[in-house]
């Protein structure tokens, strides 16, 4: 895409379009809140004290197709050759009508996380598709809906066979033959946890070491397939776990981990049409033996029933992990990666069995071709047995052949002591022989493969069927896949309908021309390891990123590396570790965590090691000040950091925030910043200027990464300079860093990383500044409607909240026994997603209109709460008994109203279309409220029988 | 957009995902006809005597992903420059969102013509939109839903003024400064009717002539702004018409000609968001005043209301021109451009009335400022008054200007006697200075802007409001655009929902790999009148699909140029009566055309002055050869030409074309061959072999250009040798031709032949057969369904239907009161688009299944239609009247369903979800059946008041 659109030059046209309310607007909804200007309310609702110097100096902003323009220059910097290094990354083919109608479409990629089941069957579904597949590819039973990348789905599943394993050993086997990155992070993952790796090859160096378990790749990374059973015999024997890490093209001509015996496997499912985009977003998988299944970290999508008993999809379990245990959490997982994952299964559905086997065999053939070209010109596998890579050693001439390939533009494999090829859906015989000639040899791809044999090994052939289900076998034509994504979609309701007003979610608007970028081939095509000089473009988005988000955020650098939030939560907790253990003081292991915290909070801290200590809040929501400088003051000796969210989950900002971080240093602490609520303070304050020493910025809320149903998102960390050498480092640029590596790339989901770029290159300073100001008096307008009628729980000292509110109606449970759930799910009825449950407040509600949102949806969200608040009162008047009220037989489907047979206390259309609701574009969820216990107690997360999923389909 | 993505050769896999059926489903189905193999139903199907000898022979089909990077190629062969040529076409910007949820969204582009409006209510509204916007800006009471480009507009407006005119005069006066291809196209229309056409200056020449009406440009090409009250007060004093050619974008700072006083009003709307694409499409406008609504050629939608009552959009006035005239038509306009008129609609949407004025006002001033630089540079402006566009007298400068403007990568006009620079949004300051550059000086934008003043002429401001519609408003951030879009989009059944199976429409798959290149800017971005040599990869294209097509079709020669259907019927037939003239046998004027004929036929026959002679048809369906034979013997000396459809729009191939061809032939007559129905023909049998000596093709049905709601469309022609120098010319290519041009660009709408050219890329000629093949087995299969309920109309002499059927309900409407139009209506129930209805056979319906809908879905149709039978069999035994049917209260809608006082002869569950129709998935149609007659009576076509407009909304 080289875009030749020129502007005429109004550089302000963007900010108009990302903020909703108009100027009229703003004056209308100042006088609702009672405030005489923007900058008046600003001053009501932040603290002098931190607010920010200087404005924001981000360059002047670009018009959509200046910036377009801009892109496209950097996208020429790159340069994309054929890539054959492998290690986990594949070239592949996303098909075209996947592309246009998911990856590109905002009813996929506006969506949120599925909490709410009943306005998200769609991508449920295209989940639970996923989870099948990866249970058939696998041979396991049951598979969660993704993990952020194979490598630290393997430092997870180490961790899940750590709790399960029956040796009480804390030494762990790595073969060898995996990933160098997936071997850099477990590394980094099993130090503070007090684990030793040991590595080796597993066919010879299991017996000498007792462990707790073992991590095999499968095909190894250099290309070698083993047979692995008897090392997974002599495992299990001994009551380890053995771990799998398998590539899932090869499992369709493989003998599955299952059949091999293997209790868990993980791996990616990149190439399944997933572009490399230099180094993702991708989506990893992990599947488990039954027995393991309510360990399994991350989302599982499960099958449960509706009201009306009809199958319903949900995520299953959720009251797992850190919800449950939180500091005691092994697995900080919270984002998975949806968009991806739904991509890698509607690739399967579009190819089926018949066409990924078609694939597998051309690649293998094309591989086998590659190796017996290669013998003949000396270059002997080191393998005999192979999928579709090969390692060979070459010797004194190995440099000579890298460049060679570098001259046909084709990467290579560079291990310490051999070369790897590694091929893939888009390699053609004509790469093939220009890989001969890179080894000196001009051959005929034709001539070769005449008398070329296959090389998978006869016993580890597959022989099993998968992919059975009628979905994957009834959408061979572009046409029924279109419509199969259409419906599915149809079924979802995501940012193109309404607003999804969830508290602490920032749902804003993720504009077209922010998306463009990201589907061009020179920053989808690119392999996260290819030298570095081919990604020039990238590189220089890098750099000019990280300076402004040092800029927006007041720190000294920032590492792009942490593919989630929560991982930029756990890398800046070890670059505080690393930083007290550079500076002798390694018994600093109490990490202070008020109560109000996100769950991921103690879940990161339990990871690297500290130990959390809770501080309590105050009845207005605060961090009780004293309760910390105690626990602070008791824990002097010891005190690692404190993890705190600002403005404060209850979405306020707290006037103490200065003397938290002062108390926090005075006892040689570090403050990690939660930066979950970081658009409330672009271009208003800086963490770094009031005293914080790290944050992570969740790049997909307040930077304008879409939530993909649920992922990706991107959690890069701001430090200060003192802790900058502790920042993660990876082996493919500076594998000698203090700090191992926390994702598989280097630079995280580095495509993703556009999207936030174009955002801030449109937005400027000045721009950013008004949206944060426009989020502020969104918020404010909101509590200011709402609070006559459901009271806005915690306020600031003049009666401001930040960018967010909580909302109460636990009060109205006693004089009605109406349930938060039953606002959420009547809230559907409206056409709205419900706001943010339950969090950090039980029974409340939060809500977050960011500042995207027009004057006009915020009415119509707020009309709709208050006409609940009059239904509720109708309860309370005694009109009906709740458990007969809409309120509790919401969400109302087409089921619903189209009953023969109506006999509830209030009218059908009182139910389904209440206070004027549009029956012209009404939005139907597709089932009725969905039943938790029930998924939990039955659960069922792939494949029912064919007569149960026909049903589950009506 | 520079593809690097690589297939592994695996060139089969398109027509795998473009034809429906698997191969175990055309088992089945040929079991299902009766037939041993889809080569034994072909000869059952077609007539040995035309079948294709040699197999079609169009070179290796290319995956997606190699056609993909093939047309990338093509891509850098086109250079982008920066195209100040005006004379109607104008560098724009398409706003990102428009793009990705329009013109790439299957939604709107797989849309059909919204002849079923129940279905149709999203687009209706949009075009809806788009005509208000031009009763808005041209100040005129009554406009259409679009014509095909600013040129053949013209040719409409002054065939309409001819019939409206009270000056009986045979001459019509032409503005010298109209657009050279508008006086082109007008004089090719003009000469076979015998029209005379004046060329002057409206200001001084008006006078001089008795004519029936003017064509004024407003500005002019020139660039001129000139004061046209009295010129158009002098027309209509003596009872002539005034026209008005406008650039929608001046009248947002310029008196409206409505204001001026004109009684027509046409022009482009291009420059409202939608690429230049060499040529288009885009959509021209039509508006006039009240008194000459009825006559308004091409689709209007107007606002009716449904069965309850409530508003609802439909195409107004139907039953005109052809449809009610034929032979007697003056227009055959049939396409529009629907989706670049919804495109035009949404960037005013987008923009409003402010953001339009503004875009207009900083173009103005550059345009100011550039004309105040050449001044000091010794170019003078030739007019004192402009709005974006200059003229200069260059002198002996002229080729060096010309060549440095090349070097800075920009094209100027190049007049007679004059250089032309031309404005537009994407012109910036940077642009003003190069075009100084290249006259020779060095001058600072700034510097020059600063002592600038507005060249507008004051007495002709624009002092009236427009596009005051709440509509304009309410839309102006990018997340209210997206949500407005995707709530019209929602509202409509197109083919990424269901099948449409529509007789003589083709309603194929739109494969989103043929959709790509067209957004990419080397296609979009490219002026028609740009020198050749920037087009290189535009000729290439065009020189191999020209290449293809003749080998398809038999033919010798193909004309790239005709932009629908009925204007390659146009063409044809010119080049006919141009082969009939160069010999000397002008008198030949007798057009045989059977009485089963499209619509477009006769009026096209019409347009170049032909007169129709209606042959019979025989009762089973084939044209009444002995009646040909009569009626050509009797106007053997004066017969010009046959027009016949093949297969017939019986949906049958007649055995007697050869001999239909050889009667005709054997009176000196030329054969027109209808190319509706090429879809059945394709590698089975070419029209240029067995007989035909002209035939238009239409892309958008055969060749998967999509319907896009109703245009674009494409209608290239072939011909036999003898007729090649009658093909249309053009004054930018060849303007000394024997035929004029037809279209205002050279190639038509150039930029959709890219989906074409890529679809033939990607089939080749086995693919191209197979979907021909699977398109008749498909007929086969759903006629042997259906014939046992609804009787198959026409078959040939072995039972066979060709590629479409034709059923007849007709009987019982004796037996139960059952309508087409019911039947119809039902179909929209089970979530079915409605089969053509009473064509070419009042109350039947005409079924068009083509080769891309898969068994399932052919199952799904035939169902419905099954159980559609059931319930007349219902009404039959007297369960019902038809009145109280469900047939009678189709289509059902969520106003139905939601009655809370439901009263019907049956249940609301029969009447909503008949036979097992999905409730989850449901499609609603938003409004009940459309009272046609009601619309008609109350014409409104635009800007209802706002009152009413909300409630159509709901």
């Amino acid at each position: 895409m080289t875009a030749h659109r020129k502007s005429n030059g109004d550089t302000t046209a963007f900010v108009r379009r990302h903020i909703g309310p108009s100027a009229r607007d703003v004056a209308a909804m100042l006088e609702t809140v009672g405030a005489k200007s923007v900058d008046a309310l600003m001053g009501e609702t932040l603290p002098a004290s931190i607010r920010q110097a200087a404005p924001l100096d981000l360059g002047k902003p670009l018009s959509e197709t200046e910036a377009i323009a801009h892109m496209a220059e950097l996208a020429r910097q790159n340069q994309v050759f054929t890539s054959l290094i492998g290690q986990g990354y594949s070239g592949t083919i996303l098909p075209a009508v996947i592309q246009r109608n998911i990856l590109e479409n905002p009813a996929w990629y506006t969506a949120y996380t599925p909490y709410q089941p009943e306005i998200s069957q769609g991508r449920l579904e295209a989940l639970f598709n996923f989870q099948t597949m990866i249970c058939d590819l696998t041979g396991l039973d049951v598979a969660n809906a993704s993990l952020l990348d194979e490598a630290t789905a393997a430092a997870e599943a180490m961790a899940l066979a750590e709790r399960h394993s029956q040796v009480k050993a804390q030494a762990f086997f790595v073969d060898k033959d995996v990933h160098p990155q997936t071997l850099a992070v477990m590394r980094t993952r099993a130090e503070p946890l007090g684990w030793t790796l040991v590595v080796g090859d597993p066919l010879t160096d299991l017996d000498k070491t007792d462990v707790l378990g073992a991590l095999l790749q499968y095909p190894g990374s250099s290309g070698a397939v083993r047979d692995l059973r008897p090392a997974i015999a002599a495992l299990k024997a001994r009551g380890a776990l053995a771990i799998v890490a398998a590539d899932l093209l090869a499992l369709t001509v493989l003998a599955s981990p299952g059949e091999l015996g293997a209790d868990i496997a993980i791996g990616s499912a990149q190439r399944f049409g997933v572009p490399m985009g230099y180094g993702g977003p991708h989506a990893a998988y992990m599947a488990v033996r039954d027995a393991l299944k309510r360990s399994l970290p991350g989302r599982i999508v499960g099958l449960s029933v509706d009201s009306r008993g009809a199958p319903a999809y949900r995520l299953a379990l959720q009251t797992r992990e850190q919800h449950i245990r939180r500091e005691k959490a092994t697995s900080n997982i919270c984002t998975a990666q949806v968009l991806l994952a739904v991509i890698a299964a509607m690739y399967a559905t579009y190819h089926g069995p018949e066409g990924l086997a078609q694939i597998a065999r051309t690649v293998h053939r094309r591989t086998a071709v590659l190796a017996a070209g290669l013998r003949k010109l000396g270059f002997a596998p080191q393998s005999e047995t192979f999928f579709d890579t090969i390692s060979v050693d070459a010797g004194a001439k190995r440099a000579e052949i890298v460049a060679r390939a570098a001259a046909e533009k084709i990467n290579l494999g560079v291990g310490e002591a051999s070369l790897r090829i590694a091929f893939d859906e888009t390699t053609t015989p004509a790469t093939v022989e220009a890989v001969w000639r890179a080894f000196g040899g001009q051959l005929s791809y034709a001539e070769i493969d005449a008398t070329t044999r296959e090389a998978l090994p006869e016993a580890l052939k597959r022989t099993t069927a998968y992919l059975t289900h009628p979905v994957f076998h009834a959408h061979r034509s572009e046409t029924e896949m279109l419509r199969y994504m259409r419906k599915l979609s149809d079924r979802d309701l995501a940012l193109d309908r309404a607003m999804i007003p969830l508290g602490s979610c920032t749902m804003k608007l993720n504009a077209t021309t922010e998306m463009m970028p990201l589907t061009w081939p020179e920053f989808g095509s690119l392999h996260p390891f290819a030298p570095r000089e081919q990604a020039a473009g990238y590189h220089a988005l890098f750099a000019r990123l990280e300076k402004w988000l040092c800029d927006i955020t007041g720190y000294d650098a920032t590492s792009l590396q942490p593919n989630s939030g929560a991982q930029g939560e756990y890398a800046g907790l070890l670059a505080i570790r690393g930083y007290h253990a550079a500076r002798g003081e390694s018994h600093r292991k109490i990490c202070l965590i008020p109560s109000s915290a996100h769950g991921t909070n103690p879940a990161s801290a339990a990871m690297v090691g500290m130990d959390v200590v809770v501080v309590s809040c105050e009845k207005n929501g605060d961090v009780d000040v004293n309760d910390l400088r105690a626990k602070a003051e008791k824990h002097s000796n010891d005190l690692a950091a404190v993890m705190i969210t600002y403005p404060s989950t209850h979405g306020v900002f707290e006037e103490h925030i200065r003397e938290i971080c002062d108390i926090v240093h005075g006892h040689g602490g570090q403050v990690y910043l939660d930066g979950a609520n970081l658009n409330a303070q672009v271009g208003l304050s800086r963490p770094g200027d009031y005293g914080a020493d790290v944050s992570h910025l969740n790049l997909h809320k307040t930077f304008c990464i879409p939530h993909g149903g649920g992922g990706p998102g991107m959690g890069p960390i701001g430090v200060k300079a003192h802790l900058a050498p502790f920042l993660p480092g990876h082996p493919a640029t500076n594998g000698d860093a203090r700090v191992g590596p926390v994702s598989a790339a280097p630079f995280g989901s580095a495509s993703i990383l556009t999207i936030s770029y174009i955002y801030i290159l449109m937005m400027g300073g000045e721009g950013l500044k008004r949206a944060t100001e426009i989020a502020i008096l969104n918020a404010n307008y909101v509590a200011a409607r709402l609070d006559p009628h459901f009271p806005v729980l915690y306020k600031n000292g003049k009666g401001r909240v930040a960018h967010e509110c909580i909302v109460d109606p636990r009060p109205l449970k006693t004089t009605s026994g109406v349930t938060v759930d039953d606002i959420a799910k009547r809230l559907i009825d409206y056409g709205f997603h419900a706001p943010t449950m339950s969090f950090p407040v039980p029974g409340t509600l939060m809500i977050e209109p960011t500042e995207s949102e027009s004057k006009a949806e915020l009415d119509r969200f707020c009309d709709a709460m208050i006409a609940i608040r009059k239904e509720i009162a109708e309860v309370e008047a005694g009109r009906f008994k709740i458990e007969a009220s809409p309120l509790r037989h919401a969400p109302h489907t087409v089921h619903d109203v189209a009953d023969d047979d109506w006999k509830r206390a209030y009218a059908r259309s009182e139910g389904c279309f209440p206070d004027g609701v549009s029956r012209t574009d009404k939005y139907w969820c597709p089932v009725g409220r969905v039943d938790n216990v029930y998924g939990d107690r039955n659960l069922v997360c792939s494949c029912p029988p064919v007569s149960d999923y026909a049903e589950a389909a009506e």
